[in-house]
């Protein structure tokens, strides 16, 4: 049973109003006014208070469908990247640490040991998915379990003081199911929502075939995303839908990375379709499909750097842009405090 | 006397290498990637420091050309926001208390009395420009010594230990010159550069036409930018090319907000090509004269939010990424170090 809230419209109109009264021309905050506004619905606040403890889930599993060449490094990079992040060498980490995030690293499906010292919390739900062109991803007491792990990292991250989610990932592969996702959730051709990833245009050609494959094969019911999850999901992707689902239950708003951070919103807000008002959008990216995400949940992203990294940086690199929509709301004088000419 | 060095090399080679060793997809850091080549281009060292030391320098002046109704502003407004920001209640104070960044304001023409406890630096050239419809702007010793005063204060603060030098501006009716300099450094119809400002369509018609018929009276010559500064430019405008200048002569990078920096930015690479390497682009902003002048400058900005504010609000948005892009040089693991198999 999910319970979201809708915004808190009085709030979010007083912040609306307030923006017009702050010594600027009206308006000339672009995006970062209408983010000002939406953290006020999300909190019932105005001003919203300005986060300052957000904790990054980076979500880990492999992927089956490595077998049919959709990737050129080997899943075994997967684990090794995990523990990277716990000797705090990634990109995540050093973006973690210029933020003040709490960078949380959580294996729900890595396949191959992972290895030194563990700083990562073990969930493991399966080691890896089947290759979802060949069977079903996983089953679905599988997904429904990395879904309840997301979303009970997100519930006690928040009841530890988090004030903001950030979304992060790691598995080898995982823009193929990423991109079958949206293919699914937005009834388009895997053509149209298939990217590069980190491989070549000859990669990409395979990804669509394997997509296709998959997709005719398993005829995931859109209607029925826990089902589109386990037919063609990952297991990273199901625990990010509830992560997703359990920052907008416990009303804290959510800032998406890249594609398997929108692939997985795609399915969180077919579940519950209140969650969209807590989502913010890190960035655009490369990726046809995170392109397309964005477009159905409405989001405008914030950053346009031409990433393609994951782990959560495009969210991490973002988040400085949130503080500043909150704080300029908080902080700033108004025309009539200031005694200035409006 | 410019003597700006060109941007070393080595370091910068060094750079792009260590970033092609770092464990993540190569290029997947985008945008970033570049500004990190270009901090080491810009230190000398790869790792480039990591900038900690932030100054933003407003410059205020006021506009004889406000006379020919060109913003709905009153004058009086410059005075007041200058006050705001000694009052420390303006969006740009609290952009500066979030990336940590002292706020420098300094008075170069402000042409009514500034009200309140002086919070700012009286460096008054003149009180405002002529109306440059009319006549020059300025002459060209007062655009000289406007000048000189933004060379010497980033001159002072670099020494003082700024890492970094943010541009920043106030000043009524300050849109209209910036058009007019753009105009005349890129040699196209004023119609082409000239946007909405914080007015309506109605008053850009009318800088459009105060624009060309200035530069049918004075025919500035784009080969002697101070004289094109003295004809249609700003006392801020003429401040803020020297603050650029002084920036890259003492080898710090320089974040640009929008097109009245930008603008005076092609008046400093005019009169010093070497500059542009010292440049960082905050924002795209919504003024056709600003993605002109980046364009000429060779500029990929950092953010596109729709911001029309000015003040230094879009360069103090854009630090973190500055800040994040060294960050990710300097402390991220190779391949290598971490044992990944690349």
């Amino acid at each position: 049973m999910i319970t979201i809230e809708p915004l808190h419209v009085a709030a979010g109109a007083r912040a609306r109003d307030r923006q017009a009264r702050l010594t600027k021309p009206p308006g000339s905050l672009g995006v970062l006014e209408d983010v000002s506004v939406q953290l006020a619905g999300i909190s019932g606040q105005c001003p919203p208070p300005v986060p300052t403890r957000p904790v990054i889930g980076v979500f880990a599993g492999d992927h089956g469908v490595l077998a049919q060449g959709v990737s050129p490094w080997p899943a075994e990079v997967t684990a090794q990247m995990v523990a990277n992040f716990s000797a705090q060498g990634a990109v995540i980490n050093a973006l973690g640490r210029q933020i003040g995030a709490t960078v949380q690293v959580i294996d729900v499906g890595v396949a191959t040991d992972i290895p030194g010292p563990a700083g990562h919390e073990s969930r493991t739900v399966r080691r890896g998915t089947a290759d979802l062109s060949q069977e079903p991803a996983m089953s679905r007491a599988e997904a429904e379990e990395a879904f309840e792990v997301g979303r009970e990292v997100a519930g006690t991250a928040v009841a530890a003081g988090a004030d903001c989610l950030l979304t992060g990932d790691m598995g080898i592969g995982n823009t193929t199911p990423s991109a079958a996702l949206v293919a699914v959730l937005a009834g388009v051709d895997p053509d149209e929502v298939t990217g590069l990833g980190t491989g070549s245009s000859e990669i990409r050609s395979r990804k669509v075939a394997v997509i296709r494959a998959a997709l005719e094969r398993h005829r995931p019911d859109p209607t029925d995303p826990i089902g589109v999850l386990a037919a063609v999901g990952g297991l990273e992707h199901a625990a990010l839908a509830g992560f997703i689902i359990g920052a907008a239950e416990a009303r804290v708003p959510v800032l998406l990375d890249g594609v398997i951070a929108c692939s997985s919103a795609l399915v969180a807000a077919a579940l519950a379709p209140n969650v969209t008002g807590y989502l913010i959008a890190g960035h655009r990216g490369c990726e046809p499909g995170l392109v397309k995400a964005l477009g159905l949940l409405g989001l405008r992203p914030l950053l346009d750097l031409d990433l393609r990294l994951g782990e959560g940086s495009g969210a991490a690199l973002a988040f400085p842009l949130v503080q500043a929509a909150a704080r300029v709301l908080a902080e700033v004088a108004t025309f009539d405090g200031a005694g200035i000419d409006a």
